[in-house]
């Protein structure tokens, strides 16, 4: 026996339970997540994200520990009723975060829109680090990016590191995975930017405004040479002397601002 | 006998070794290397930039394993030819790299300086992770600042994640630890900056110039209320709807470099 029912609920008690053995590989496994095209939304903060930006998540999954929160039975109602309960133990097993708020929902990953041909577009060409490709998403959407393209190689979009260091951000802001860069950016419509050392101008004497791609590379990398050929704007972040070069999410984060800085404060 | 002379080098290959025992305390524990005033640098990268700023390791631990690394003639020449070597099982033990350079150095943390008065000042309040600290480090060093104040609560500058993230920038930017702030920004003679929602200027409405001293707080918590009262500058961050808060990495990249292009490019 699997699950028990503990004053109506279902409550899942055994590792051999199949929904606890899927909810284990939809936390660990990209390929996993990909196939069932399902992510996990571990925590309070992205369940409300999701359900205030009216996304229905497929299921909820209650820790038996779970003090009440008030909004849970709003969520189970948005959820059609589809919530289990599960043994804290075991809960503990799916979760990633070290004081688990004691809930995640599960949820489909939207299909993948086709890559915009104007607008503001980031594109990240193997950043591998989650927590950089969340913050970095953040900050795309507070500057106004329509759409973020993530190289194949870089970190999953839709793994729990990368949800959580996005806080939401993934309900608002299209973000499109295993982009080839190079064709995306061949049609692109406006200035295509990267971050460079060689023939750049100063990003503080660029023009950034209008139709708007900025490709940014792995710390160790760059971008690789087939999308730095397509760059028709080279930036150079200034830095004083003696520092090398700016953590990734530091250096989208001074680009994109400047540009929201020339196009609506300037 | 906890280490043989192989080839005329110590090699050290017992657990029981004293030195052994302190690299592993002063790898885990910011006690030990507050105790003892020593960090550990792991890895090729920081050492190179550790002996090119002209700073002296105190002594190098060099792992069996290591294949030959150009310039480790020279650096322990630099340490007065205080090397020793490990044996690898013993190295990894110490390292927090996954793929170890088979290098890491000891050296002595500077002492304390007294806070400036003037210039330009970063003071992190209760940033706790070392990862945000040490990027935040090398945007600060690239974005002129002079000096970087951490509150009590703030990640230990000189554990390994830290230095790891500041990617040598402690050997060029001075770096206080445990700086009452309250006392500090009470001296401090030019302007102190909050990013704030509250009765805030636009970021791009307000002048950054001369002498600054820029506060920014943990990701949950923000400034504390003391520090926040002593702001004469609240700046806001333009965001667009639907994102509540920028990563605090990416914040006082926007923040810094807005100073700059204001002092130095416009």
């Amino acid at each position: 026996m699997t699950a028990s029912h503990h004053s109506g609920r279902e409550v899942i008690h055994s590792r051999h339970n199949p929904l606890f053995k899927q909810l284990v590989k939809l936390a660990g496994s990209r390929r996993e997540r990909a196939k069932a095209g399902l992510a996990l939304l571990d925590g309070v903060h992205l369940i409300e994200a999701c359900i205030d930006a009216g996304w229905q998540p497929e299921k909820l999954v209650v820790s038996e520990a779970l003090d009440e929160t008030p909004q849970l039975d709003e969520w189970i109602e948005c959820c059609h009723g589809k919530a289990v309960w599960m043994a804290e133990a075991l809960f503990r097993e799916i979760t990633e975060m070290e004081c688990p708020t004691g809930i995640l929902a599960v949820v489909a990953i939207p299909a993948a829109a086709a890559p915009r041909l104007d607008g503001c577009c980031l594109a990240l060409d193997g950043v591998q680090d989650p927590g950089n490709v969340g913050s970095i998403m953040r900050t795309a959407a507070a500057a106004g990016v329509d759409q973020v393209w993530l190289s194949t190689g870089c970190a999953d979009a839709w793994s729990p590191k990368v949800l959580r260091a996005g806080m939401g951000v993934h309900f608002s802001l299209p973000v499109l995975e295993k982009v080839d860069l190079v064709a995306a950016l061949s049609q692109f419509k406006g200035k295509v930017a990267v971050t460079s050392l060689r023939q750049a101008t100063p990003l503080y004497a660029t023009d950034l405004r209008g139709d708007f791609a900025m490709v940014m590379g792995s710390e160790g990398g760059g971008v690789s040479a087939a999308v730095d050929a397509l760059a028709k704007v080279r930036l150079t972040i200034p830095m004083k002397p003696g520092v090398e070069s700016l953590n990734v999410g530091a250096a989208t984060a001074v680009c994109l601002y400047e540009r929201m800085r020339q196009q609506e404060y300037s």
